[in-house]
Protein backbone atom coordinates (compact mmCIF):
# COMPACT_ATOMS: atom_id res chain seq x y z
CA UNK A 1 0.00 0.00 0.00
CA UNK A 2 0.87 3.62 -0.19
CA UNK A 3 3.13 4.66 2.13
CA UNK A 4 1.27 6.39 4.85
CA UNK A 5 4.14 9.09 5.63
CA UNK A 6 3.89 11.03 2.54
CA UNK A 7 2.43 14.09 1.85
CA UNK A 8 0.06 13.79 -1.74
CA UNK A 9 -1.12 16.66 -3.20
CA UNK A 10 -3.95 16.45 -6.01
CA UNK A 11 -3.75 18.99 -8.39
CA UNK A 12 -7.24 20.05 -9.81
CA UNK A 13 -10.08 18.89 -7.71
CA UNK A 14 -12.43 17.90 -10.32
CA UNK A 15 -14.81 14.95 -10.41
CA UNK A 16 -11.47 11.95 -10.54
CA UNK A 17 -9.15 14.94 -8.53
CA UNK A 18 -12.02 15.52 -5.90
CA UNK A 19 -12.76 11.61 -5.70
CA UNK A 20 -8.81 10.60 -5.57
CA UNK A 21 -8.40 13.47 -2.68
CA UNK A 22 -11.75 11.87 -1.35
CA UNK A 23 -10.83 8.49 -0.46
CA UNK A 24 -6.88 9.28 0.45
CA UNK A 25 -7.96 11.39 3.14
CA UNK A 26 -11.01 8.58 4.15
CA UNK A 27 -8.05 6.18 4.16
CA UNK A 28 -5.88 8.06 6.53
CA UNK A 29 -3.19 9.78 3.83
CA UNK A 30 -2.13 13.41 4.50
CA UNK A 31 -3.56 15.08 1.06
CA UNK A 32 -3.60 18.70 0.12
CA UNK A 33 -4.98 20.37 -2.90
CA UNK A 34 -4.59 23.53 -5.50
CA UNK A 35 -7.61 24.31 -7.66
CA UNK A 36 -8.17 27.76 -9.37
CA UNK A 37 -11.84 27.82 -7.85
CA UNK A 38 -12.38 29.11 -4.64
CA UNK A 39 -15.82 27.08 -3.97
CA UNK A 40 -13.83 24.15 -5.38
CA UNK A 41 -11.09 24.78 -2.31
CA UNK A 42 -13.60 25.67 0.31
CA UNK A 43 -15.59 22.36 -0.72
CA UNK A 44 -13.12 20.07 -0.47
CA UNK A 45 -11.68 21.39 2.63
CA UNK A 46 -15.25 21.64 4.25
CA UNK A 47 -15.75 18.20 3.06
CA UNK A 48 -12.45 16.85 4.56
CA UNK A 49 -10.45 15.55 1.45
CA UNK A 50 -7.97 17.69 1.86
CA UNK A 51 -6.53 19.07 4.88
CA UNK A 52 -5.12 22.50 3.39
CA UNK A 53 -5.20 23.74 -0.03
CA UNK A 54 -4.73 26.81 -2.15
CA UNK A 55 -5.76 28.68 -5.21
CA UNK A 56 -3.01 30.68 -6.01
CA UNK A 57 0.77 31.30 -4.48
CA UNK A 58 0.67 27.62 -3.82
CA UNK A 59 4.75 27.17 -4.01
CA UNK A 60 5.13 26.14 -1.05
CA UNK A 61 2.43 22.92 -1.18
CA UNK A 62 4.06 21.81 -4.54
CA UNK A 63 7.56 21.92 -2.64
CA UNK A 64 6.35 20.12 -0.04
CA UNK A 65 4.28 17.34 -2.04
CA UNK A 66 6.36 13.79 -2.10
CA UNK A 67 3.68 12.70 -4.38
CA UNK A 68 1.71 14.59 -6.71
CA UNK A 69 -1.84 13.53 -8.59
CA UNK A 70 -2.72 15.68 -11.58
CA UNK A 71 -6.57 15.87 -12.22
CA UNK A 72 -6.37 18.50 -15.02
CA UNK A 73 -7.52 17.85 -18.65
CA UNK A 74 -4.30 17.11 -20.82
CA UNK A 75 -3.92 20.67 -22.57
CA UNK A 76 -4.35 22.43 -18.51
CA UNK A 77 -1.94 19.73 -17.17
CA UNK A 78 0.49 20.31 -19.90
CA UNK A 79 0.34 24.57 -19.12
CA UNK A 80 0.59 23.86 -15.56
CA UNK A 81 3.53 21.85 -15.74
CA UNK A 82 5.47 24.37 -18.14
CA UNK A 83 4.50 27.09 -16.01
CA UNK A 84 5.49 25.37 -12.40
CA UNK A 85 6.80 21.93 -12.66
CA UNK A 86 9.77 23.62 -11.79
CA UNK A 87 9.06 23.86 -8.40
CA UNK A 88 8.80 20.01 -7.63
CA UNK A 89 11.21 18.71 -5.59
CA UNK A 90 14.00 15.38 -7.25
CA UNK A 91 12.28 12.76 -5.64
CA UNK A 92 8.98 13.72 -6.45
CA UNK A 93 6.35 11.31 -8.18
CA UNK A 94 4.13 12.36 -9.81
CA UNK A 95 1.03 10.91 -12.11
CA UNK A 96 -2.39 11.91 -13.71
CA UNK A 97 -5.91 10.90 -15.08
CA UNK A 98 -5.91 12.18 -18.26
CA UNK A 99 -7.74 9.78 -20.99
CA UNK A 100 -5.29 10.07 -23.87
CA UNK A 101 -1.64 9.36 -23.40
CA UNK A 102 0.38 9.53 -25.86
CA UNK A 103 0.31 13.93 -26.42
CA UNK A 104 0.54 13.68 -22.47
CA UNK A 105 3.03 11.25 -21.04
CA UNK A 106 6.32 12.07 -23.04
CA UNK A 107 5.96 15.95 -23.17
CA UNK A 108 5.20 16.08 -19.42
CA UNK A 109 8.82 14.18 -18.99
CA UNK A 110 10.44 16.16 -21.01
CA UNK A 111 9.06 18.98 -18.74
CA UNK A 112 9.89 17.79 -15.63
CA UNK A 113 13.24 18.87 -13.45
CA UNK A 114 15.36 16.08 -13.33
CA UNK A 115 14.87 13.88 -10.47
CA UNK A 116 11.04 13.99 -10.32
CA UNK A 117 9.36 10.77 -11.91
CA UNK A 118 5.80 11.30 -13.79
CA UNK A 119 4.22 8.36 -14.81
CA UNK A 120 0.89 8.04 -16.94
CA UNK A 121 -2.08 6.45 -15.59
CA UNK A 122 -6.25 6.47 -16.82
CA UNK A 123 -8.98 5.82 -14.22
CA UNK A 124 -11.10 4.48 -17.09
CA UNK A 125 -14.55 6.17 -14.36
CA UNK A 126 -15.33 8.62 -15.99
CA UNK A 127 -19.07 10.17 -16.00
CA UNK A 128 -21.15 12.59 -18.02
CA UNK A 129 -21.19 14.97 -14.91
CA UNK A 130 -17.78 17.03 -13.51
CA UNK A 131 -17.38 18.58 -10.22
CA UNK A 132 -16.53 17.42 -6.98
CA UNK A 133 -19.79 17.78 -6.10
CA UNK A 134 -20.31 14.76 -7.89
CA UNK A 135 -17.01 12.79 -7.10
CA UNK A 136 -18.81 10.86 -4.09
CA UNK A 137 -20.78 9.10 -7.37
CA UNK A 138 -17.52 7.71 -8.41
CA UNK A 139 -17.35 4.37 -8.16
CA UNK A 140 -13.54 2.82 -8.76
CA UNK A 141 -14.07 -0.47 -8.27
CA UNK A 142 -15.80 -1.77 -11.43
CA UNK A 143 -13.41 0.43 -13.46
CA UNK A 144 -10.64 -0.26 -15.14
CA UNK A 145 -6.81 1.74 -14.19
CA UNK A 146 -4.57 1.57 -16.85
CA UNK A 147 -1.08 2.34 -16.17
CA UNK A 148 1.04 3.69 -18.76
CA UNK A 149 5.07 3.57 -18.57
CA UNK A 150 7.25 4.34 -20.84
CA UNK A 151 10.98 3.97 -21.23
CA UNK A 152 11.82 6.78 -18.71
CA UNK A 153 10.15 5.29 -15.95
CA UNK A 154 11.06 3.21 -13.30
CA UNK A 155 9.88 -0.16 -11.69
CA UNK A 156 9.28 1.52 -7.84
CA UNK A 157 7.57 4.41 -9.58
CA UNK A 158 5.06 1.79 -11.45
CA UNK A 159 4.79 -0.22 -8.41
CA UNK A 160 3.97 2.84 -6.53
CA UNK A 161 1.58 4.03 -9.23
CA UNK A 162 -0.38 0.06 -8.87
CA UNK A 163 -0.36 1.07 -5.53
CA UNK A 164 -2.13 3.91 -5.75
CA UNK A 165 -4.61 2.21 -8.06
CA UNK A 166 -5.12 -0.29 -5.76
CA UNK A 167 -5.54 2.21 -2.74
CA UNK A 168 -7.93 3.98 -4.36
CA UNK A 169 -9.92 0.75 -4.51
CA UNK A 170 -9.63 -0.84 -8.67
CA UNK A 171 -9.59 -4.15 -8.64
CA UNK A 172 -8.65 -4.28 -12.76
CA UNK A 173 -5.55 -2.65 -12.86
CA UNK A 174 -3.58 -3.04 -15.79
CA UNK A 175 -0.44 -1.64 -18.25
CA UNK A 176 -0.33 -0.08 -21.96
CA UNK A 177 2.18 1.79 -23.76
CA UNK A 178 0.99 5.41 -24.11
CA UNK A 179 0.16 4.16 -27.83
CA UNK A 180 -1.36 1.06 -26.96
CA UNK A 181 -3.69 3.00 -24.75
CA UNK A 182 -4.50 5.45 -27.48
CA UNK A 183 -5.38 3.02 -29.57
CA UNK A 184 -8.11 1.38 -27.54
CA UNK A 185 -9.56 4.50 -25.86
CA UNK A 186 -10.21 5.35 -29.64
CA UNK A 187 -12.20 2.29 -30.07
CA UNK A 188 -14.03 1.31 -26.87
CA UNK A 189 -14.81 4.96 -25.53
CA UNK A 190 -14.17 8.08 -28.18
CA UNK A 191 -15.65 5.65 -30.93
CA UNK A 192 -18.72 5.40 -28.94
CA UNK A 193 -19.24 8.88 -27.55
CA UNK A 194 -18.61 10.23 -31.41
CA UNK A 195 -21.54 7.81 -32.52
CA UNK A 196 -24.01 8.49 -29.40
CA UNK A 197 -23.39 12.38 -30.09
CA UNK A 198 -23.67 11.96 -34.03
CA UNK A 199 -26.90 9.78 -33.94
CA UNK A 200 -28.76 12.81 -30.98
CA UNK A 201 -27.01 15.36 -33.59
CA UNK A 202 -28.33 14.23 -36.70
CA UNK A 203 -32.35 15.02 -36.72
CA UNK A 204 -34.69 16.75 -33.92
CA UNK A 205 -36.54 13.74 -33.69
CA UNK A 206 -37.53 14.45 -29.59
CA UNK A 207 -41.23 14.22 -31.08
CA UNK A 208 -40.45 10.76 -30.93
CA UNK A 209 -38.98 10.51 -27.52
CA UNK A 210 -42.00 8.88 -25.98
CA UNK A 211 -42.15 5.88 -28.77
CA UNK A 212 -37.94 5.20 -27.67
CA UNK A 213 -37.52 1.84 -25.85
CA UNK A 214 -34.19 0.28 -24.52
CA UNK A 215 -32.11 0.01 -27.65
CA UNK A 216 -32.49 4.15 -28.24
CA UNK A 217 -31.55 5.11 -24.67
CA UNK A 218 -28.75 2.40 -24.18
CA UNK A 219 -27.54 4.14 -27.55
CA UNK A 220 -27.76 7.36 -26.94
CA UNK A 221 -27.13 7.63 -22.75
CA UNK A 222 -23.44 8.56 -23.42
CA UNK A 223 -24.46 11.69 -25.53
CA UNK A 224 -24.75 13.33 -22.42
CA UNK A 225 -21.06 14.55 -22.43
CA UNK A 226 -19.04 16.90 -20.72
CA UNK A 227 -18.19 19.29 -23.94
CA UNK A 228 -14.49 20.89 -23.11
CA UNK A 229 -13.20 17.66 -21.37
CA UNK A 230 -14.44 15.30 -24.60
CA UNK A 231 -13.18 18.20 -27.46
CA UNK A 232 -9.82 17.96 -25.51
CA UNK A 233 -10.53 13.65 -25.49
CA UNK A 234 -11.07 13.75 -29.28
CA UNK A 235 -8.27 16.70 -30.24
CA UNK A 236 -5.88 15.20 -28.68
CA UNK A 237 -6.43 11.25 -29.79
CA UNK A 238 -7.93 12.76 -33.09
CA UNK A 239 -5.28 10.72 -35.74
CA UNK A 240 -6.91 7.43 -33.76
CA UNK A 241 -10.75 8.22 -33.68
CA UNK A 242 -10.69 9.68 -37.14
CA UNK A 243 -9.68 6.32 -38.51
CA UNK A 244 -12.12 4.23 -35.88
CA UNK A 245 -14.69 6.50 -37.22
CA UNK A 246 -13.64 5.76 -40.97
CA UNK A 247 -13.73 2.11 -40.21
CA UNK A 248 -17.33 2.20 -38.83
CA UNK A 249 -18.53 4.33 -41.27
CA UNK A 250 -17.39 2.05 -44.03
CA UNK A 251 -18.96 -1.20 -42.58
CA UNK A 252 -21.93 1.13 -42.42
CA UNK A 253 -22.03 1.95 -45.67
CA UNK A 254 -21.85 -1.59 -46.55
CA UNK A 255 -25.19 -2.30 -44.26
CA UNK A 256 -26.51 0.58 -46.47
CA UNK A 257 -25.45 -1.11 -50.12
CA UNK A 258 -26.88 -3.92 -49.03
CA UNK A 259 -30.30 -2.59 -47.89
CA UNK A 260 -29.95 -0.88 -51.49
CA UNK A 261 -29.58 -4.03 -53.31
CA UNK A 262 -32.53 -6.21 -51.03
CA UNK A 263 -29.49 -8.42 -50.57
CA UNK A 264 -31.01 -10.28 -47.54
CA UNK A 265 -28.18 -12.88 -47.53
CA UNK A 266 -25.60 -10.01 -47.08
CA UNK A 267 -27.86 -8.66 -44.03
CA UNK A 268 -28.18 -12.29 -42.49
CA UNK A 269 -24.59 -12.45 -42.55
CA UNK A 270 -23.86 -9.02 -41.11
CA UNK A 271 -26.24 -10.13 -38.34
CA UNK A 272 -24.68 -13.13 -37.76
CA UNK A 273 -21.49 -11.50 -37.46
CA UNK A 274 -22.73 -9.02 -34.77
CA UNK A 275 -24.03 -11.74 -33.03
CA UNK A 276 -21.34 -13.74 -32.51
CA UNK A 277 -18.48 -11.20 -31.83
CA UNK A 278 -20.60 -9.67 -29.37
CA UNK A 279 -21.11 -13.14 -27.34
CA UNK A 280 -17.25 -13.26 -26.76
CA UNK A 281 -17.98 -9.62 -25.52
CA UNK A 282 -20.31 -11.30 -23.46
CA UNK A 283 -17.54 -13.92 -21.76
CA UNK A 284 -15.17 -11.84 -20.73
CA UNK B 1 -62.11 -6.02 -21.28
CA UNK B 2 -62.00 -8.26 -24.11
CA UNK B 3 -65.19 -11.21 -24.77
CA UNK B 4 -64.85 -14.44 -23.17
CA UNK B 5 -66.91 -16.40 -24.72
CA UNK B 6 -64.79 -16.09 -27.89
CA UNK B 7 -62.12 -18.24 -29.37
CA UNK B 8 -58.90 -16.64 -29.89
CA UNK B 9 -56.34 -17.92 -32.77
CA UNK B 10 -52.94 -17.15 -32.39
CA UNK B 11 -50.92 -18.35 -35.80
CA UNK B 12 -47.01 -18.33 -35.08
CA UNK B 13 -45.76 -19.28 -31.68
CA UNK B 14 -42.92 -17.38 -31.58
CA UNK B 15 -41.53 -15.17 -28.82
CA UNK B 16 -44.74 -12.72 -29.32
CA UNK B 17 -47.42 -15.39 -30.25
CA UNK B 18 -46.05 -17.33 -27.62
CA UNK B 19 -46.34 -14.36 -25.23
CA UNK B 20 -49.87 -13.58 -26.12
CA UNK B 21 -51.41 -17.45 -25.98
CA UNK B 22 -49.76 -17.47 -22.75
CA UNK B 23 -51.10 -14.27 -21.10
CA UNK B 24 -54.76 -14.91 -22.91
CA UNK B 25 -54.75 -18.66 -21.92
CA UNK B 26 -53.62 -17.74 -18.05
CA UNK B 27 -56.42 -15.00 -17.75
CA UNK B 28 -59.00 -17.55 -18.74
CA UNK B 29 -59.49 -16.86 -22.66
CA UNK B 30 -60.00 -19.94 -24.95
CA UNK B 31 -56.21 -19.78 -26.96
CA UNK B 32 -55.69 -22.16 -29.87
CA UNK B 33 -52.68 -22.27 -31.91
CA UNK B 34 -51.18 -22.65 -35.43
CA UNK B 35 -47.58 -23.51 -36.26
CA UNK B 36 -45.26 -25.27 -38.48
CA UNK B 37 -43.48 -27.03 -35.45
CA UNK B 38 -44.48 -29.88 -34.00
CA UNK B 39 -41.67 -28.82 -30.92
CA UNK B 40 -43.18 -25.72 -30.70
CA UNK B 41 -46.84 -27.18 -30.56
CA UNK B 42 -45.91 -29.73 -28.38
CA UNK B 43 -44.21 -27.10 -26.23
CA UNK B 44 -47.35 -24.93 -26.34
CA UNK B 45 -50.17 -27.90 -25.39
CA UNK B 46 -47.90 -28.83 -22.34
CA UNK B 47 -47.14 -25.51 -20.98
CA UNK B 48 -50.98 -24.89 -21.11
CA UNK B 49 -50.87 -21.98 -23.50
CA UNK B 50 -53.24 -23.13 -25.92
CA UNK B 51 -55.95 -26.03 -25.75
CA UNK B 52 -55.62 -27.31 -28.98
CA UNK B 53 -53.45 -26.75 -32.29
CA UNK B 54 -52.09 -28.22 -35.61
CA UNK B 55 -49.51 -27.72 -38.02
CA UNK B 56 -51.09 -28.89 -40.99
CA UNK B 57 -54.81 -29.42 -42.20
CA UNK B 58 -55.83 -26.30 -39.48
CA UNK B 59 -59.24 -25.03 -41.46
CA UNK B 60 -61.22 -25.89 -38.91
CA UNK B 61 -59.41 -24.09 -36.23
CA UNK B 62 -59.54 -21.19 -38.62
CA UNK B 63 -62.82 -21.39 -39.23
CA UNK B 64 -63.50 -22.06 -35.34
CA UNK B 65 -62.31 -18.45 -35.19
CA UNK B 66 -63.89 -15.45 -33.36
CA UNK B 67 -60.22 -13.81 -33.37
CA UNK B 68 -57.17 -13.73 -35.22
CA UNK B 69 -53.44 -13.01 -33.56
CA UNK B 70 -50.46 -13.25 -36.00
CA UNK B 71 -47.19 -13.86 -34.65
CA UNK B 72 -45.80 -14.60 -38.06
CA UNK B 73 -42.65 -12.51 -39.94
CA UNK B 74 -44.13 -9.63 -42.17
CA UNK B 75 -43.34 -12.12 -45.35
CA UNK B 76 -44.75 -15.20 -43.81
CA UNK B 77 -47.79 -12.98 -42.98
CA UNK B 78 -48.58 -12.23 -46.06
CA UNK B 79 -48.01 -15.19 -47.62
CA UNK B 80 -50.19 -17.02 -44.90
CA UNK B 81 -53.12 -15.05 -45.84
CA UNK B 82 -52.55 -15.30 -49.53
CA UNK B 83 -52.95 -19.30 -49.03
CA UNK B 84 -55.57 -19.66 -46.18
CA UNK B 85 -57.16 -15.68 -46.10
CA UNK B 86 -60.05 -17.68 -47.76
CA UNK B 87 -60.80 -19.60 -45.04
CA UNK B 88 -61.68 -17.02 -42.13
CA UNK B 89 -65.23 -16.27 -41.45
CA UNK B 90 -66.88 -12.92 -42.03
CA UNK B 91 -67.05 -11.09 -38.21
CA UNK B 92 -63.49 -12.34 -37.84
CA UNK B 93 -60.93 -9.60 -36.42
CA UNK B 94 -57.52 -10.08 -36.63
CA UNK B 95 -54.26 -8.24 -35.97
CA UNK B 96 -50.47 -9.11 -36.12
CA UNK B 97 -46.97 -8.24 -34.25
CA UNK B 98 -45.20 -7.30 -37.38
CA UNK B 99 -41.99 -4.70 -36.70
CA UNK B 100 -43.04 -2.60 -40.03
CA UNK B 101 -46.43 -1.65 -40.78
CA UNK B 102 -46.53 0.32 -44.80
CA UNK B 103 -46.40 -3.16 -46.46
CA UNK B 104 -47.93 -5.07 -44.67
CA UNK B 105 -51.28 -3.53 -43.19
CA UNK B 106 -52.95 -2.31 -46.57
CA UNK B 107 -52.23 -5.57 -48.65
CA UNK B 108 -53.33 -8.03 -45.79
CA UNK B 109 -56.31 -5.75 -46.01
CA UNK B 110 -56.80 -6.32 -49.85
CA UNK B 111 -56.18 -10.09 -49.67
CA UNK B 112 -58.65 -10.99 -46.61
CA UNK B 113 -62.38 -11.55 -47.82
CA UNK B 114 -65.26 -8.67 -46.98
CA UNK B 115 -66.22 -9.11 -43.53
CA UNK B 116 -62.98 -9.78 -42.24
CA UNK B 117 -61.06 -6.70 -40.51
CA UNK B 118 -57.24 -6.27 -40.35
CA UNK B 119 -56.12 -4.24 -37.93
CA UNK B 120 -52.18 -3.90 -37.63
CA UNK B 121 -50.13 -3.87 -34.24
CA UNK B 122 -47.18 -4.16 -33.03
CA UNK B 123 -45.88 -4.79 -29.89
CA UNK B 124 -42.90 -3.16 -29.05
CA UNK B 125 -41.52 -5.89 -27.03
CA UNK B 126 -38.93 -7.81 -28.60
CA UNK B 127 -36.10 -8.99 -27.30
CA UNK B 128 -32.54 -11.01 -28.43
CA UNK B 129 -34.01 -14.28 -28.21
CA UNK B 130 -36.66 -16.11 -30.25
CA UNK B 131 -39.32 -18.84 -29.82
CA UNK B 132 -41.79 -20.05 -27.22
CA UNK B 133 -39.20 -21.31 -24.86
CA UNK B 134 -38.14 -17.62 -24.44
CA UNK B 135 -41.88 -16.18 -24.18
CA UNK B 136 -42.14 -16.08 -20.23
CA UNK B 137 -39.11 -13.84 -20.15
CA UNK B 138 -41.10 -11.06 -22.17
CA UNK B 139 -42.48 -8.29 -20.10
CA UNK B 140 -45.23 -6.39 -21.90
CA UNK B 141 -46.20 -3.62 -19.16
CA UNK B 142 -42.80 -1.66 -19.75
CA UNK B 143 -43.38 -1.23 -23.94
CA UNK B 144 -44.95 0.36 -26.20
CA UNK B 145 -48.10 -0.88 -28.00
CA UNK B 146 -49.07 0.76 -31.51
CA UNK B 147 -52.12 0.34 -33.13
CA UNK B 148 -51.78 1.32 -36.82
CA UNK B 149 -55.31 1.79 -38.36
CA UNK B 150 -56.09 2.71 -41.61
CA UNK B 151 -59.27 4.49 -43.26
CA UNK B 152 -60.82 0.82 -43.72
CA UNK B 153 -60.79 0.28 -39.92
CA UNK B 154 -63.90 0.73 -38.05
CA UNK B 155 -63.85 2.48 -34.04
CA UNK B 156 -64.96 -1.15 -32.98
CA UNK B 157 -62.12 -3.06 -34.18
CA UNK B 158 -59.54 0.15 -33.22
CA UNK B 159 -61.61 -0.27 -29.60
CA UNK B 160 -61.08 -4.37 -29.23
CA UNK B 161 -57.13 -3.72 -30.44
CA UNK B 162 -56.89 -1.50 -27.92
CA UNK B 163 -58.82 -4.20 -25.32
CA UNK B 164 -56.11 -6.94 -26.54
CA UNK B 165 -53.14 -4.69 -25.57
CA UNK B 166 -54.60 -3.90 -21.99
CA UNK B 167 -55.68 -7.51 -21.63
CA UNK B 168 -52.21 -8.25 -22.56
CA UNK B 169 -50.63 -5.90 -19.97
CA UNK B 170 -49.40 -3.17 -22.08
CA UNK B 171 -49.85 0.35 -19.87
CA UNK B 172 -48.66 2.77 -23.13
CA UNK B 173 -51.18 1.96 -25.97
CA UNK B 174 -51.17 4.96 -28.54
CA UNK B 175 -51.87 5.23 -32.13
CA UNK B 176 -49.93 5.92 -35.63
CA UNK B 177 -50.55 5.45 -39.34
CA UNK B 178 -48.48 2.84 -41.08
CA UNK B 179 -46.39 5.22 -42.14
CA UNK B 180 -45.81 7.32 -39.09
CA UNK B 181 -45.08 4.03 -37.53
CA UNK B 182 -42.71 3.19 -39.70
CA UNK B 183 -41.03 6.71 -39.86
CA UNK B 184 -40.79 6.33 -36.10
CA UNK B 185 -39.38 2.63 -35.79
CA UNK B 186 -37.09 3.89 -38.36
CA UNK B 187 -35.24 5.90 -36.17
CA UNK B 188 -35.73 4.56 -32.48
CA UNK B 189 -34.75 1.26 -33.68
CA UNK B 190 -33.68 0.11 -36.89
CA UNK B 191 -31.22 2.81 -37.15
CA UNK B 192 -29.69 2.02 -33.80
CA UNK B 193 -29.77 -1.71 -34.30
CA UNK B 194 -28.37 -0.74 -38.02
CA UNK B 195 -25.18 1.17 -35.67
CA UNK B 196 -24.85 -1.25 -33.66
CA UNK B 197 -24.32 -4.00 -35.74
CA UNK B 198 -22.17 -2.13 -38.06
CA UNK B 199 -20.17 -1.02 -34.72
CA UNK B 200 -19.81 -4.84 -34.00
CA UNK B 201 -18.90 -5.89 -37.73
CA UNK B 202 -16.26 -2.64 -38.47
CA UNK B 203 -13.48 -4.67 -37.15
CA UNK B 204 -12.44 -7.64 -35.07
CA UNK B 205 -11.48 -5.71 -32.12
CA UNK B 206 -12.51 -8.76 -29.39
CA UNK B 207 -9.13 -8.17 -27.64
CA UNK B 208 -10.18 -4.78 -26.20
CA UNK B 209 -12.99 -6.53 -24.68
CA UNK B 210 -11.11 -6.52 -21.59
CA UNK B 211 -11.31 -2.49 -21.56
CA UNK B 212 -14.69 -2.40 -22.59
CA UNK B 213 -16.64 -0.22 -19.80
CA UNK B 214 -20.47 0.95 -19.75
CA UNK B 215 -20.62 2.73 -22.67
CA UNK B 216 -19.37 0.05 -25.10
CA UNK B 217 -21.67 -2.45 -23.81
CA UNK B 218 -24.97 0.03 -23.95
CA UNK B 219 -23.82 0.65 -27.28
CA UNK B 220 -23.47 -2.77 -28.70
CA UNK B 221 -25.93 -4.95 -26.63
CA UNK B 222 -28.58 -4.84 -29.61
CA UNK B 223 -25.67 -6.13 -31.53
CA UNK B 224 -27.05 -9.57 -30.85
CA UNK B 225 -29.93 -10.15 -33.48
CA UNK B 226 -32.11 -12.26 -34.64
CA UNK B 227 -30.69 -12.56 -38.02
CA UNK B 228 -34.10 -13.48 -40.09
CA UNK B 229 -36.16 -11.55 -38.18
CA UNK B 230 -34.03 -7.84 -38.55
CA UNK B 231 -33.32 -8.82 -42.21
CA UNK B 232 -36.96 -8.66 -42.87
CA UNK B 233 -37.59 -5.66 -40.92
CA UNK B 234 -35.07 -3.74 -42.33
CA UNK B 235 -35.47 -4.91 -45.87
CA UNK B 236 -39.55 -3.91 -45.06
CA UNK B 237 -38.78 -0.35 -44.13
CA UNK B 238 -35.40 0.06 -46.61
CA UNK B 239 -36.60 3.63 -47.63
CA UNK B 240 -37.08 5.25 -44.13
CA UNK B 241 -33.85 3.30 -43.25
CA UNK B 242 -31.63 4.39 -45.76
CA UNK B 243 -32.60 8.03 -45.46
CA UNK B 244 -32.02 7.50 -41.65
CA UNK B 245 -28.84 6.30 -42.14
CA UNK B 246 -28.30 9.54 -44.51
CA UNK B 247 -28.73 11.60 -42.09
CA UNK B 248 -26.68 9.63 -39.50
CA UNK B 249 -23.72 9.28 -41.78
CA UNK B 250 -23.85 12.83 -42.13
CA UNK B 251 -23.50 13.68 -38.17
CA UNK B 252 -20.59 12.00 -38.11
CA UNK B 253 -19.18 12.95 -41.25
CA UNK B 254 -19.31 16.46 -39.83
CA UNK B 255 -17.66 15.54 -36.56
CA UNK B 256 -14.98 14.04 -38.72
CA UNK B 257 -14.38 17.22 -40.62
CA UNK B 258 -14.46 19.10 -36.89
CA UNK B 259 -11.50 16.96 -35.94
CA UNK B 260 -9.55 17.04 -39.65
CA UNK B 261 -9.89 20.77 -38.94
CA UNK B 262 -9.36 20.77 -35.27
CA UNK B 263 -12.43 22.98 -34.33
CA UNK B 264 -12.53 22.84 -31.02
CA UNK B 265 -15.52 25.19 -31.02
CA UNK B 266 -17.51 22.95 -33.29
CA UNK B 267 -17.08 20.00 -31.60
CA UNK B 268 -18.18 21.61 -28.36
CA UNK B 269 -20.98 22.72 -30.24
CA UNK B 270 -22.07 19.43 -31.01
CA UNK B 271 -21.75 18.00 -27.64
CA UNK B 272 -23.44 20.99 -26.33
CA UNK B 273 -26.73 20.01 -28.47
CA UNK B 274 -26.51 16.82 -27.83
CA UNK B 275 -26.42 16.55 -24.41
CA UNK B 276 -29.54 19.45 -24.75
CA UNK B 277 -31.46 16.83 -26.92
CA UNK B 278 -30.53 14.04 -24.56
CA UNK B 279 -31.83 15.73 -21.65
CA UNK B 280 -34.95 16.04 -23.40
CA UNK B 281 -35.67 12.43 -23.73
CA UNK B 282 -35.26 11.42 -20.05
CA UNK B 283 -37.84 14.11 -19.05
CA UNK B 284 -40.38 12.43 -20.65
Amino acid sequence: MLDKSKTYLVVGLGLLGGKYAQVLSQKGYRVTGITHSPATLDYALTHGYITAGKTEDFADLVQQADCVLFGLYPTVLLDWVRQYGHLLRPGTLATDVSGVKRGVVEPIQDLLPAGVEFIGSHPMAGRETSGIAHSAEVDFAPANFIITPTPCNTPAAIAWCRDLAETLGFRRITQLTPAEHDHMIGYVSQLCHAIAVSLMCASDNTELACYTGDSFRDLTRIARINDKMWAELFLWNKDNLISEIDMFSHALHEMREKLVQDDREGLEDMFRLSTARREAFDKK
